[in-house]
């Protein structure tokens, strides 16, 4: 079977090049004689993995040792929880910037542990990222969504906040320089442009980790996988392999510069299209489009299944829109093809024509 | 490379015709033209991989519906704080049973959220599995360690008990036929017998998971995985296409009685050895001896130093035993070959024989 275009919103599409060194790794990792899954997370090969994977992070993020690097063996949502756990005391208010779906679940799921000031919201459409922010009086931490991955918004810069930045980051990091300055704690589900489901990367502050509340369980600390460098339990060990050879192959690549210039490109190639297309628009305001997830609809609902019809016959996959919002979504990560955008848009082009003629 | 024996406690030896299978499930899903990794978890494809991976559980483990199987995106240390915190209150008790290091950290845990009567405790040798067990009054549940990956001791049976049982399965589940009854929920870390790091299995009965706390985020509540089958997140998509494939493995080989005299007879071949050596000696006794981790100790150190130095030479790895106990130790896992142990019961017995002529 030919690899299909994969724009999946993620679990999404890896460089072919890595899938096939960890192929490799499934039987023997690293000329050692056993797989990558069944290394001891104790022995010395699983410990050059964790080594390389965190040097290869720092190195493409440029994040020196104020930083450490945590592999939490969960999905984002989970941070939804533990971070208002950790950081956010009944008698304290945290800023929230409200932007879609996953801002809206943080958000609920802060509620539990004290106070929260919406700061900003692009509700009800979601289309922009908001320009009017209003602050609390001493906010203990900003939280804000860096990419929407179901409407297709970006911040193209990080929010200027009167308190240290906490970002969910899961849809776009390590797609552009990181802005580290003014964050205390970045995290982001492996699925995206990081690697595979069940771990997510947390890039925090050691002096903001420390701040965190001490009578939690072990395991609900930031501090926790700080000490124990991600080892106090098993971790997902295969998860932290997937994330070395991904950042690898970005540092190859030419690293965040090199990702930025690309990712913008492709998606250029398609907001261009949508711009100049009678029946096909996108969703997302210029100034707020995100250059992963780009949300459009069609004029019609019928030309929205005819298209999606169409792309599954050329073998075009998961280009339907979250059930939220509906018409289509293309996710092109950085591991997806130039070409791919290409494709798509010949596709979208070729069934405008075939509806304006029909 | 050829493949080493991995005697690795865990993350384990993997069967490698499951290896091979995941390996072309890495670029192409069951002919989808996409890679397990990078499947959409809400997806038609990936759907099928978690029905049919739990179908097969239930198969071999002969479950019905009035248990929910459950995957979780942690390991079984999670489980030590998810459990207490769901199940006992303030003002109620949780019996436990201390057989080694992870009862112990479960102990722990549990000691955040009620009170916890130790009901036996094999300590401070954890050589067997105490026989003289003393209730609490009203226990909410009783937790036990199935098999004592460190120490080496297995309960060759459930304890019989007065409440509901809690039971960490971690290293022995499917090694042999699933002693369901009395049991209320049953966790497992999967990374020994059951597939990857970063997940873990459970399987608890549906009216069990109701009587849990509410009031708690939703992924700390068991009745979240099992009302929307461990979808209420992105799940470890690999590892839960991992447990599948392993577990139609262990039914192919005949299934957890296949499964269970293999295991006998493999741990019998390394028991039979150490009861007529001079110079070996096992420490579990005899009653509760485990089938998966066998712990010994050689006359002295030096013997274990020139063993552990001879058998990587031979390519047999991972021999050592845990820090805190010392000695070897040899996990012989449901994947772990037969032909295996008869190698490394060889080279005691020549290392044996070595010293007794030196």
């Amino acid at each position: 079977m030919p690899r299909k275009l994969n724009f999946s919103s993620g679990p999404a599409v890896l460089p072919e090049e890595v899938l096939q060194r960890a192929r490799e790794a499934l039987l023997d990792l690293d000329g050692s004689g056993i797989g990558i899954l069944e290394h001891s997370h104790r022995g010395a090969e699983f410990g050059r993995v964790l080594e390389r994977t965190e040097a290869a992070i720092r190195e493409i993020g440029d994040i020196d040792d104020t930083y450490a690097i945590l592999f939490v063996t969960t999905s984002a949502t989970h941070h939804f929880t533990m971070v208002p756990q950790s950081f956010l005391r009944e008698d304290e208010a945290a800023d929230y910037c409200h932007t879609g779906i996953w801002s809206g679940k943080a958000i609920e799921e802060a509620r539990r542990f004290g106070a929260v000031h919406v700061a900003c919201s692009s509700d009800p459409d979601f289309a922009a990222v908001p320009t009017e922010l209003t602050w609390s009086a001493a906010p203990r931490y900003v939280h804000y969504t860096s990419n929407e991955t179901i409407y297709g918004t970006q911040w193209a810069a990080p929010p200027i906040a009167p308190a240290a930045l906490v970002c969910d980051a899961s849809s776009d990091l390590f797609s552009r320089p990181l802005a580290l300055a003014n964050h205390a704690l970045i995290y982001a589900g492996a699925q995206k442009n990081l690697g595979s489901s069940g771990i997510s990367l947390v890039i925090a502050r050691r002096d903001f980790i420390e701040t965190g509340r001490r009578d939690l369980p072990a395991l609900s600390q930031y501090r926790t996988y700080a000490k124990e460098h991600s080892m106090h339990n098993t971790p997902n060990t295969f998860g932290v392999y997937m994330i070395g050879e991904v950042v690898a192959w970005i540092r190859d690549q030419g690293g965040l510069a090199a990702m930025a210039e690309r990712n913008a490109r492709k998606a250029a190639v398609l907001y261009d299209f949508l711009d100049q297309s009678k029946l096909w628009r996108g969703h997302a305001r210029p100034g707020s489009r995100s250059l992963m997830n780009i949300t459009f609809r069609g004029a019609t609902r019928q030309l929205e299944e005819a298209m999606l019809e169409r792309a599954e016959e050329r073998g075009m996959s998961n280009l339907r829109g979250h059930r939220s919002v509906g018409g289509l979504r293309a996710s092109i990560y950085n591991a997806f093809p130039e070409e791919g955008v290409h494709r798509l848009v010949q596709l979208l082009d070729e069934v405008e024509r075939g509806a304006a003629s029909a």
